[in-house]
């Protein structure tokens, strides 16, 4: 029997006070949480006063295209979104995109903040095919269960106005891979139902879950929300669908908006955001108090679309707090939750947080709360995954 | 004769090329910038292949307020304007604030991060009268040149609303502090044409200079614009005023924007910016190209008033460069442009930047270019100060 007790640290479980705890692990299993537990001959790693923090999730990146880990590659697109795409078409190749070195620099660099989950969003169309996917497979399987990825094919060329990527994205989910994407249905591939109708029922038929990029704004990017959940209602998908970025819901007025959030909510539909750049940035705390998800991620990380994002999931939950205004303890928490628990949720993992039962997946920080963490983001001095350490002093440890 | 040089960096300058250069100090100042200058008996510096940059300037700070380098301290107040003053005024006694350790341990901070220069906006009032003021020159003192410190006589509860404040600010002024400042002469003090002649009347009288708290948003926020731009015209005092937030200037319409940036920068009106939480940021790219000047700040820090902020101007420049959807490197060098020369413009310094003539404040950093430095902001590998090296490895030399 393989014993661990992480000892002294304080334990964060969202809405709850912090609990000065143990956590005994058994087998890479949280089996307890609590003052004094563990037999006499349990492995102790000592983690005094330390914050204790579930590992994190990372909600919505792309590893497919990151240059992570390369030399610095100055932005070369235009502005508008068709020529971001063009630009990403043209200069993939040349740069060799997507690259397994890049990706695993990534997930090291990920791994090394704490996370412990990571949705991909892996372009999937004609002329990459499912490269992209096999290679973000392929870095995946180097980290050697450090990390666990899960991904989406992701049409970013659009479905319908792409020919041969409806096919392709089937493909994918005959390969294997947990869920398909979608990017707007509307604005970049001119007919919101008819993507839809394929991406659902593509979903429907193998048993995928659904993320759709949904940058279209106001109206008609809320007509598109309510599309989706009347879709996801009628197929009884909730909770295995997502609207990722979303930037209609905080554009349009107060009252629709509240309307949607609470659609969104009975649909079992979660919001993922990232927060990035000057983008609109949901209202975390309606949409919570509603009991709508909310999951946080980077979006790109140093890629073609921007040179920004450091794969640190604490950073990230401080943009999202920091463009939510919030300034208490308990709203910046909210963060933190979308960052983790919310994430969770997300992927549908069975268990997961700082409970029995859940897998001895978490994170010691120097904080003397959830919110300071946030704020600071301080060096990861310990990250466990499975109840192994992986990383020690912010340092990833050789497999 | 004391020679120093700083050898094998890239020098930035706004505008131009990274340029592969030593840089040549003599007692203190920046003689030469160019391959091969020094003597043979002067210092050697290495940087190899390291990015040099001028010493960073944080234009908007709170450091008479900070709580930096004590534990966390929860944020405690409601979100409005007025109960965010007054719980500042209740908790500052309770947590003894103005603080010379606590203001101390900030600018340390900044120091190892690379700030040479700093305006701080100091409480000025009947309940504290001058003792902000006092404390943060203790604190300047101690660090013994290693950071110059402005201070800014601030009226932050109020001057018509607040009597003996004026009169206080007055006594500020004959005490030395270089610039007085105000703070939403509408929203606030409720009646902008008497708050700004009271101040505009006092600059005038103590030749000091004025950096003014615009929140106020909209066409009021836009019409204090122009009180304050004609104000700065009939007096002549173009280059040493400066409206801080400018909330206003972001929300009104396109046309009326295109009028008030032209002419902030025909009157010589500096906006100083940080980029903070969900507030309106300036369009830099705009104002830049239309001449007017852009500084930037972090604004508060760990203090009553929000709980973020860490002193590092490179991160600061990222949150505005971030802000304003700065994507190439010539936009987001726009950022760093302003947490540096926009700065150095706005506190009038005689010689600044990387050019024979200008003390020699530099910072070195390990980044391809300056977008890089402000995308990652990585430690501070070397700090000079006046020549002298006062941070290596990123930590701050003692004394």
């Amino acid at each position: 029997m393989n014993e661990t007790v992480v000892r002294g640290g304080r334990v964060w479980r969202p809405g709850r006070a912090l609990e000065a705890a143990d956590v005994l692990i058994r087998d890479g299993v949280i089996v307890a949480v609590g003052p004094d537990v563990g037999t006499a001959d349990a492995e102790i790693i000592d983690v005094p006063g330390q914050l204790i923090l579930p590992g994190l999730v990372e909600a919505h990146c792309h590893l497919d295209k990151t240059l992570y880990g390369g030399p610095w590659v100055p932005h070369s697109a235009g502005e508008p979104l068709a020529e971001r795409i063009a630009n990403d078409r043209d200069r993939r190749g040349e740069l060799g995109i997507p690259d397994v070195d890049r990706i695993t620099a990534l997930l090291e660099r990920m791994i090394a903040c704490g996370t412990s989950h990571v949705r991909s969003h892996t372009d999937v169309d004609p002329e990459v095919g499912l490269r992209g996917i096999e290679a973000v497979r392929a870095a995946a399987d180097r980290l050697d269960g450090r990390v666990t990825v899960e991904q989406v094919a992701f049409p970013q060329h659009g479905v319908l106005t792409n020919p041969g990527t409806a096919e392709l994205l089937e493909e994918a989910l005959k390969n294997g891979v947990e869920t398909i994407g979608g990017i707007d249905p509307a604005g970049f591939d001119r007919d919101p139902v008819g993507q839809l109708n394929v991406i659902f029922g593509l979903a429907g038929r193998y048993g995928a879950g659904i993320d759709i990029h949904l940058h279209d704004g106001g109206t008609l990017g809320a007509f598109e929300f309510e599309l989706v959940i009347e879709r996801t209602e009628a197929a009884g998908l909730g909770g295995r669908v997502a609207i990722s970025h979303g930037y209609a819901l905080p554009q349009i007025d107060a009252a629709h908006r509240e309307r949607l959030v609470e659609r969104l909510a009975a649909a079992g539909v979660t919001l993922v955001t990232g927060a990035v750049y000057d983008f609109p940035v949901p209202p975390v705390k309606k949409l919570r108090a509603a009991g709508a998800n909310v999951a946080c991620g980077h979006d790109g990380i140093r890629d073609l679309w921007g040179p920004f994002g450091s794969g640190d999931m604490l950073e990230r939950a401080m943009h999202l707090a920091y463009r939510n205004t919030f300034r208490r303890d308990e709203d910046i928490e909210l963060a933190l939750e979308a960052a983790t628990h919310g994430g969770a949720r997300l992927l549908g993992l069975p268990a997961y947080g700082l409970e029995p039962g859940a897998p001895a997946d978490l994170v010691a920080v120097r904080a003397g709360t959830a919110a300071e963490a946030v704020v600071t983001h301080p060096p990861r001095d310990l990250v466990l995954k499975n109840g192994r350490t992986i990383v020690q002093n912010g340092v990833l440890l050789p497999g």
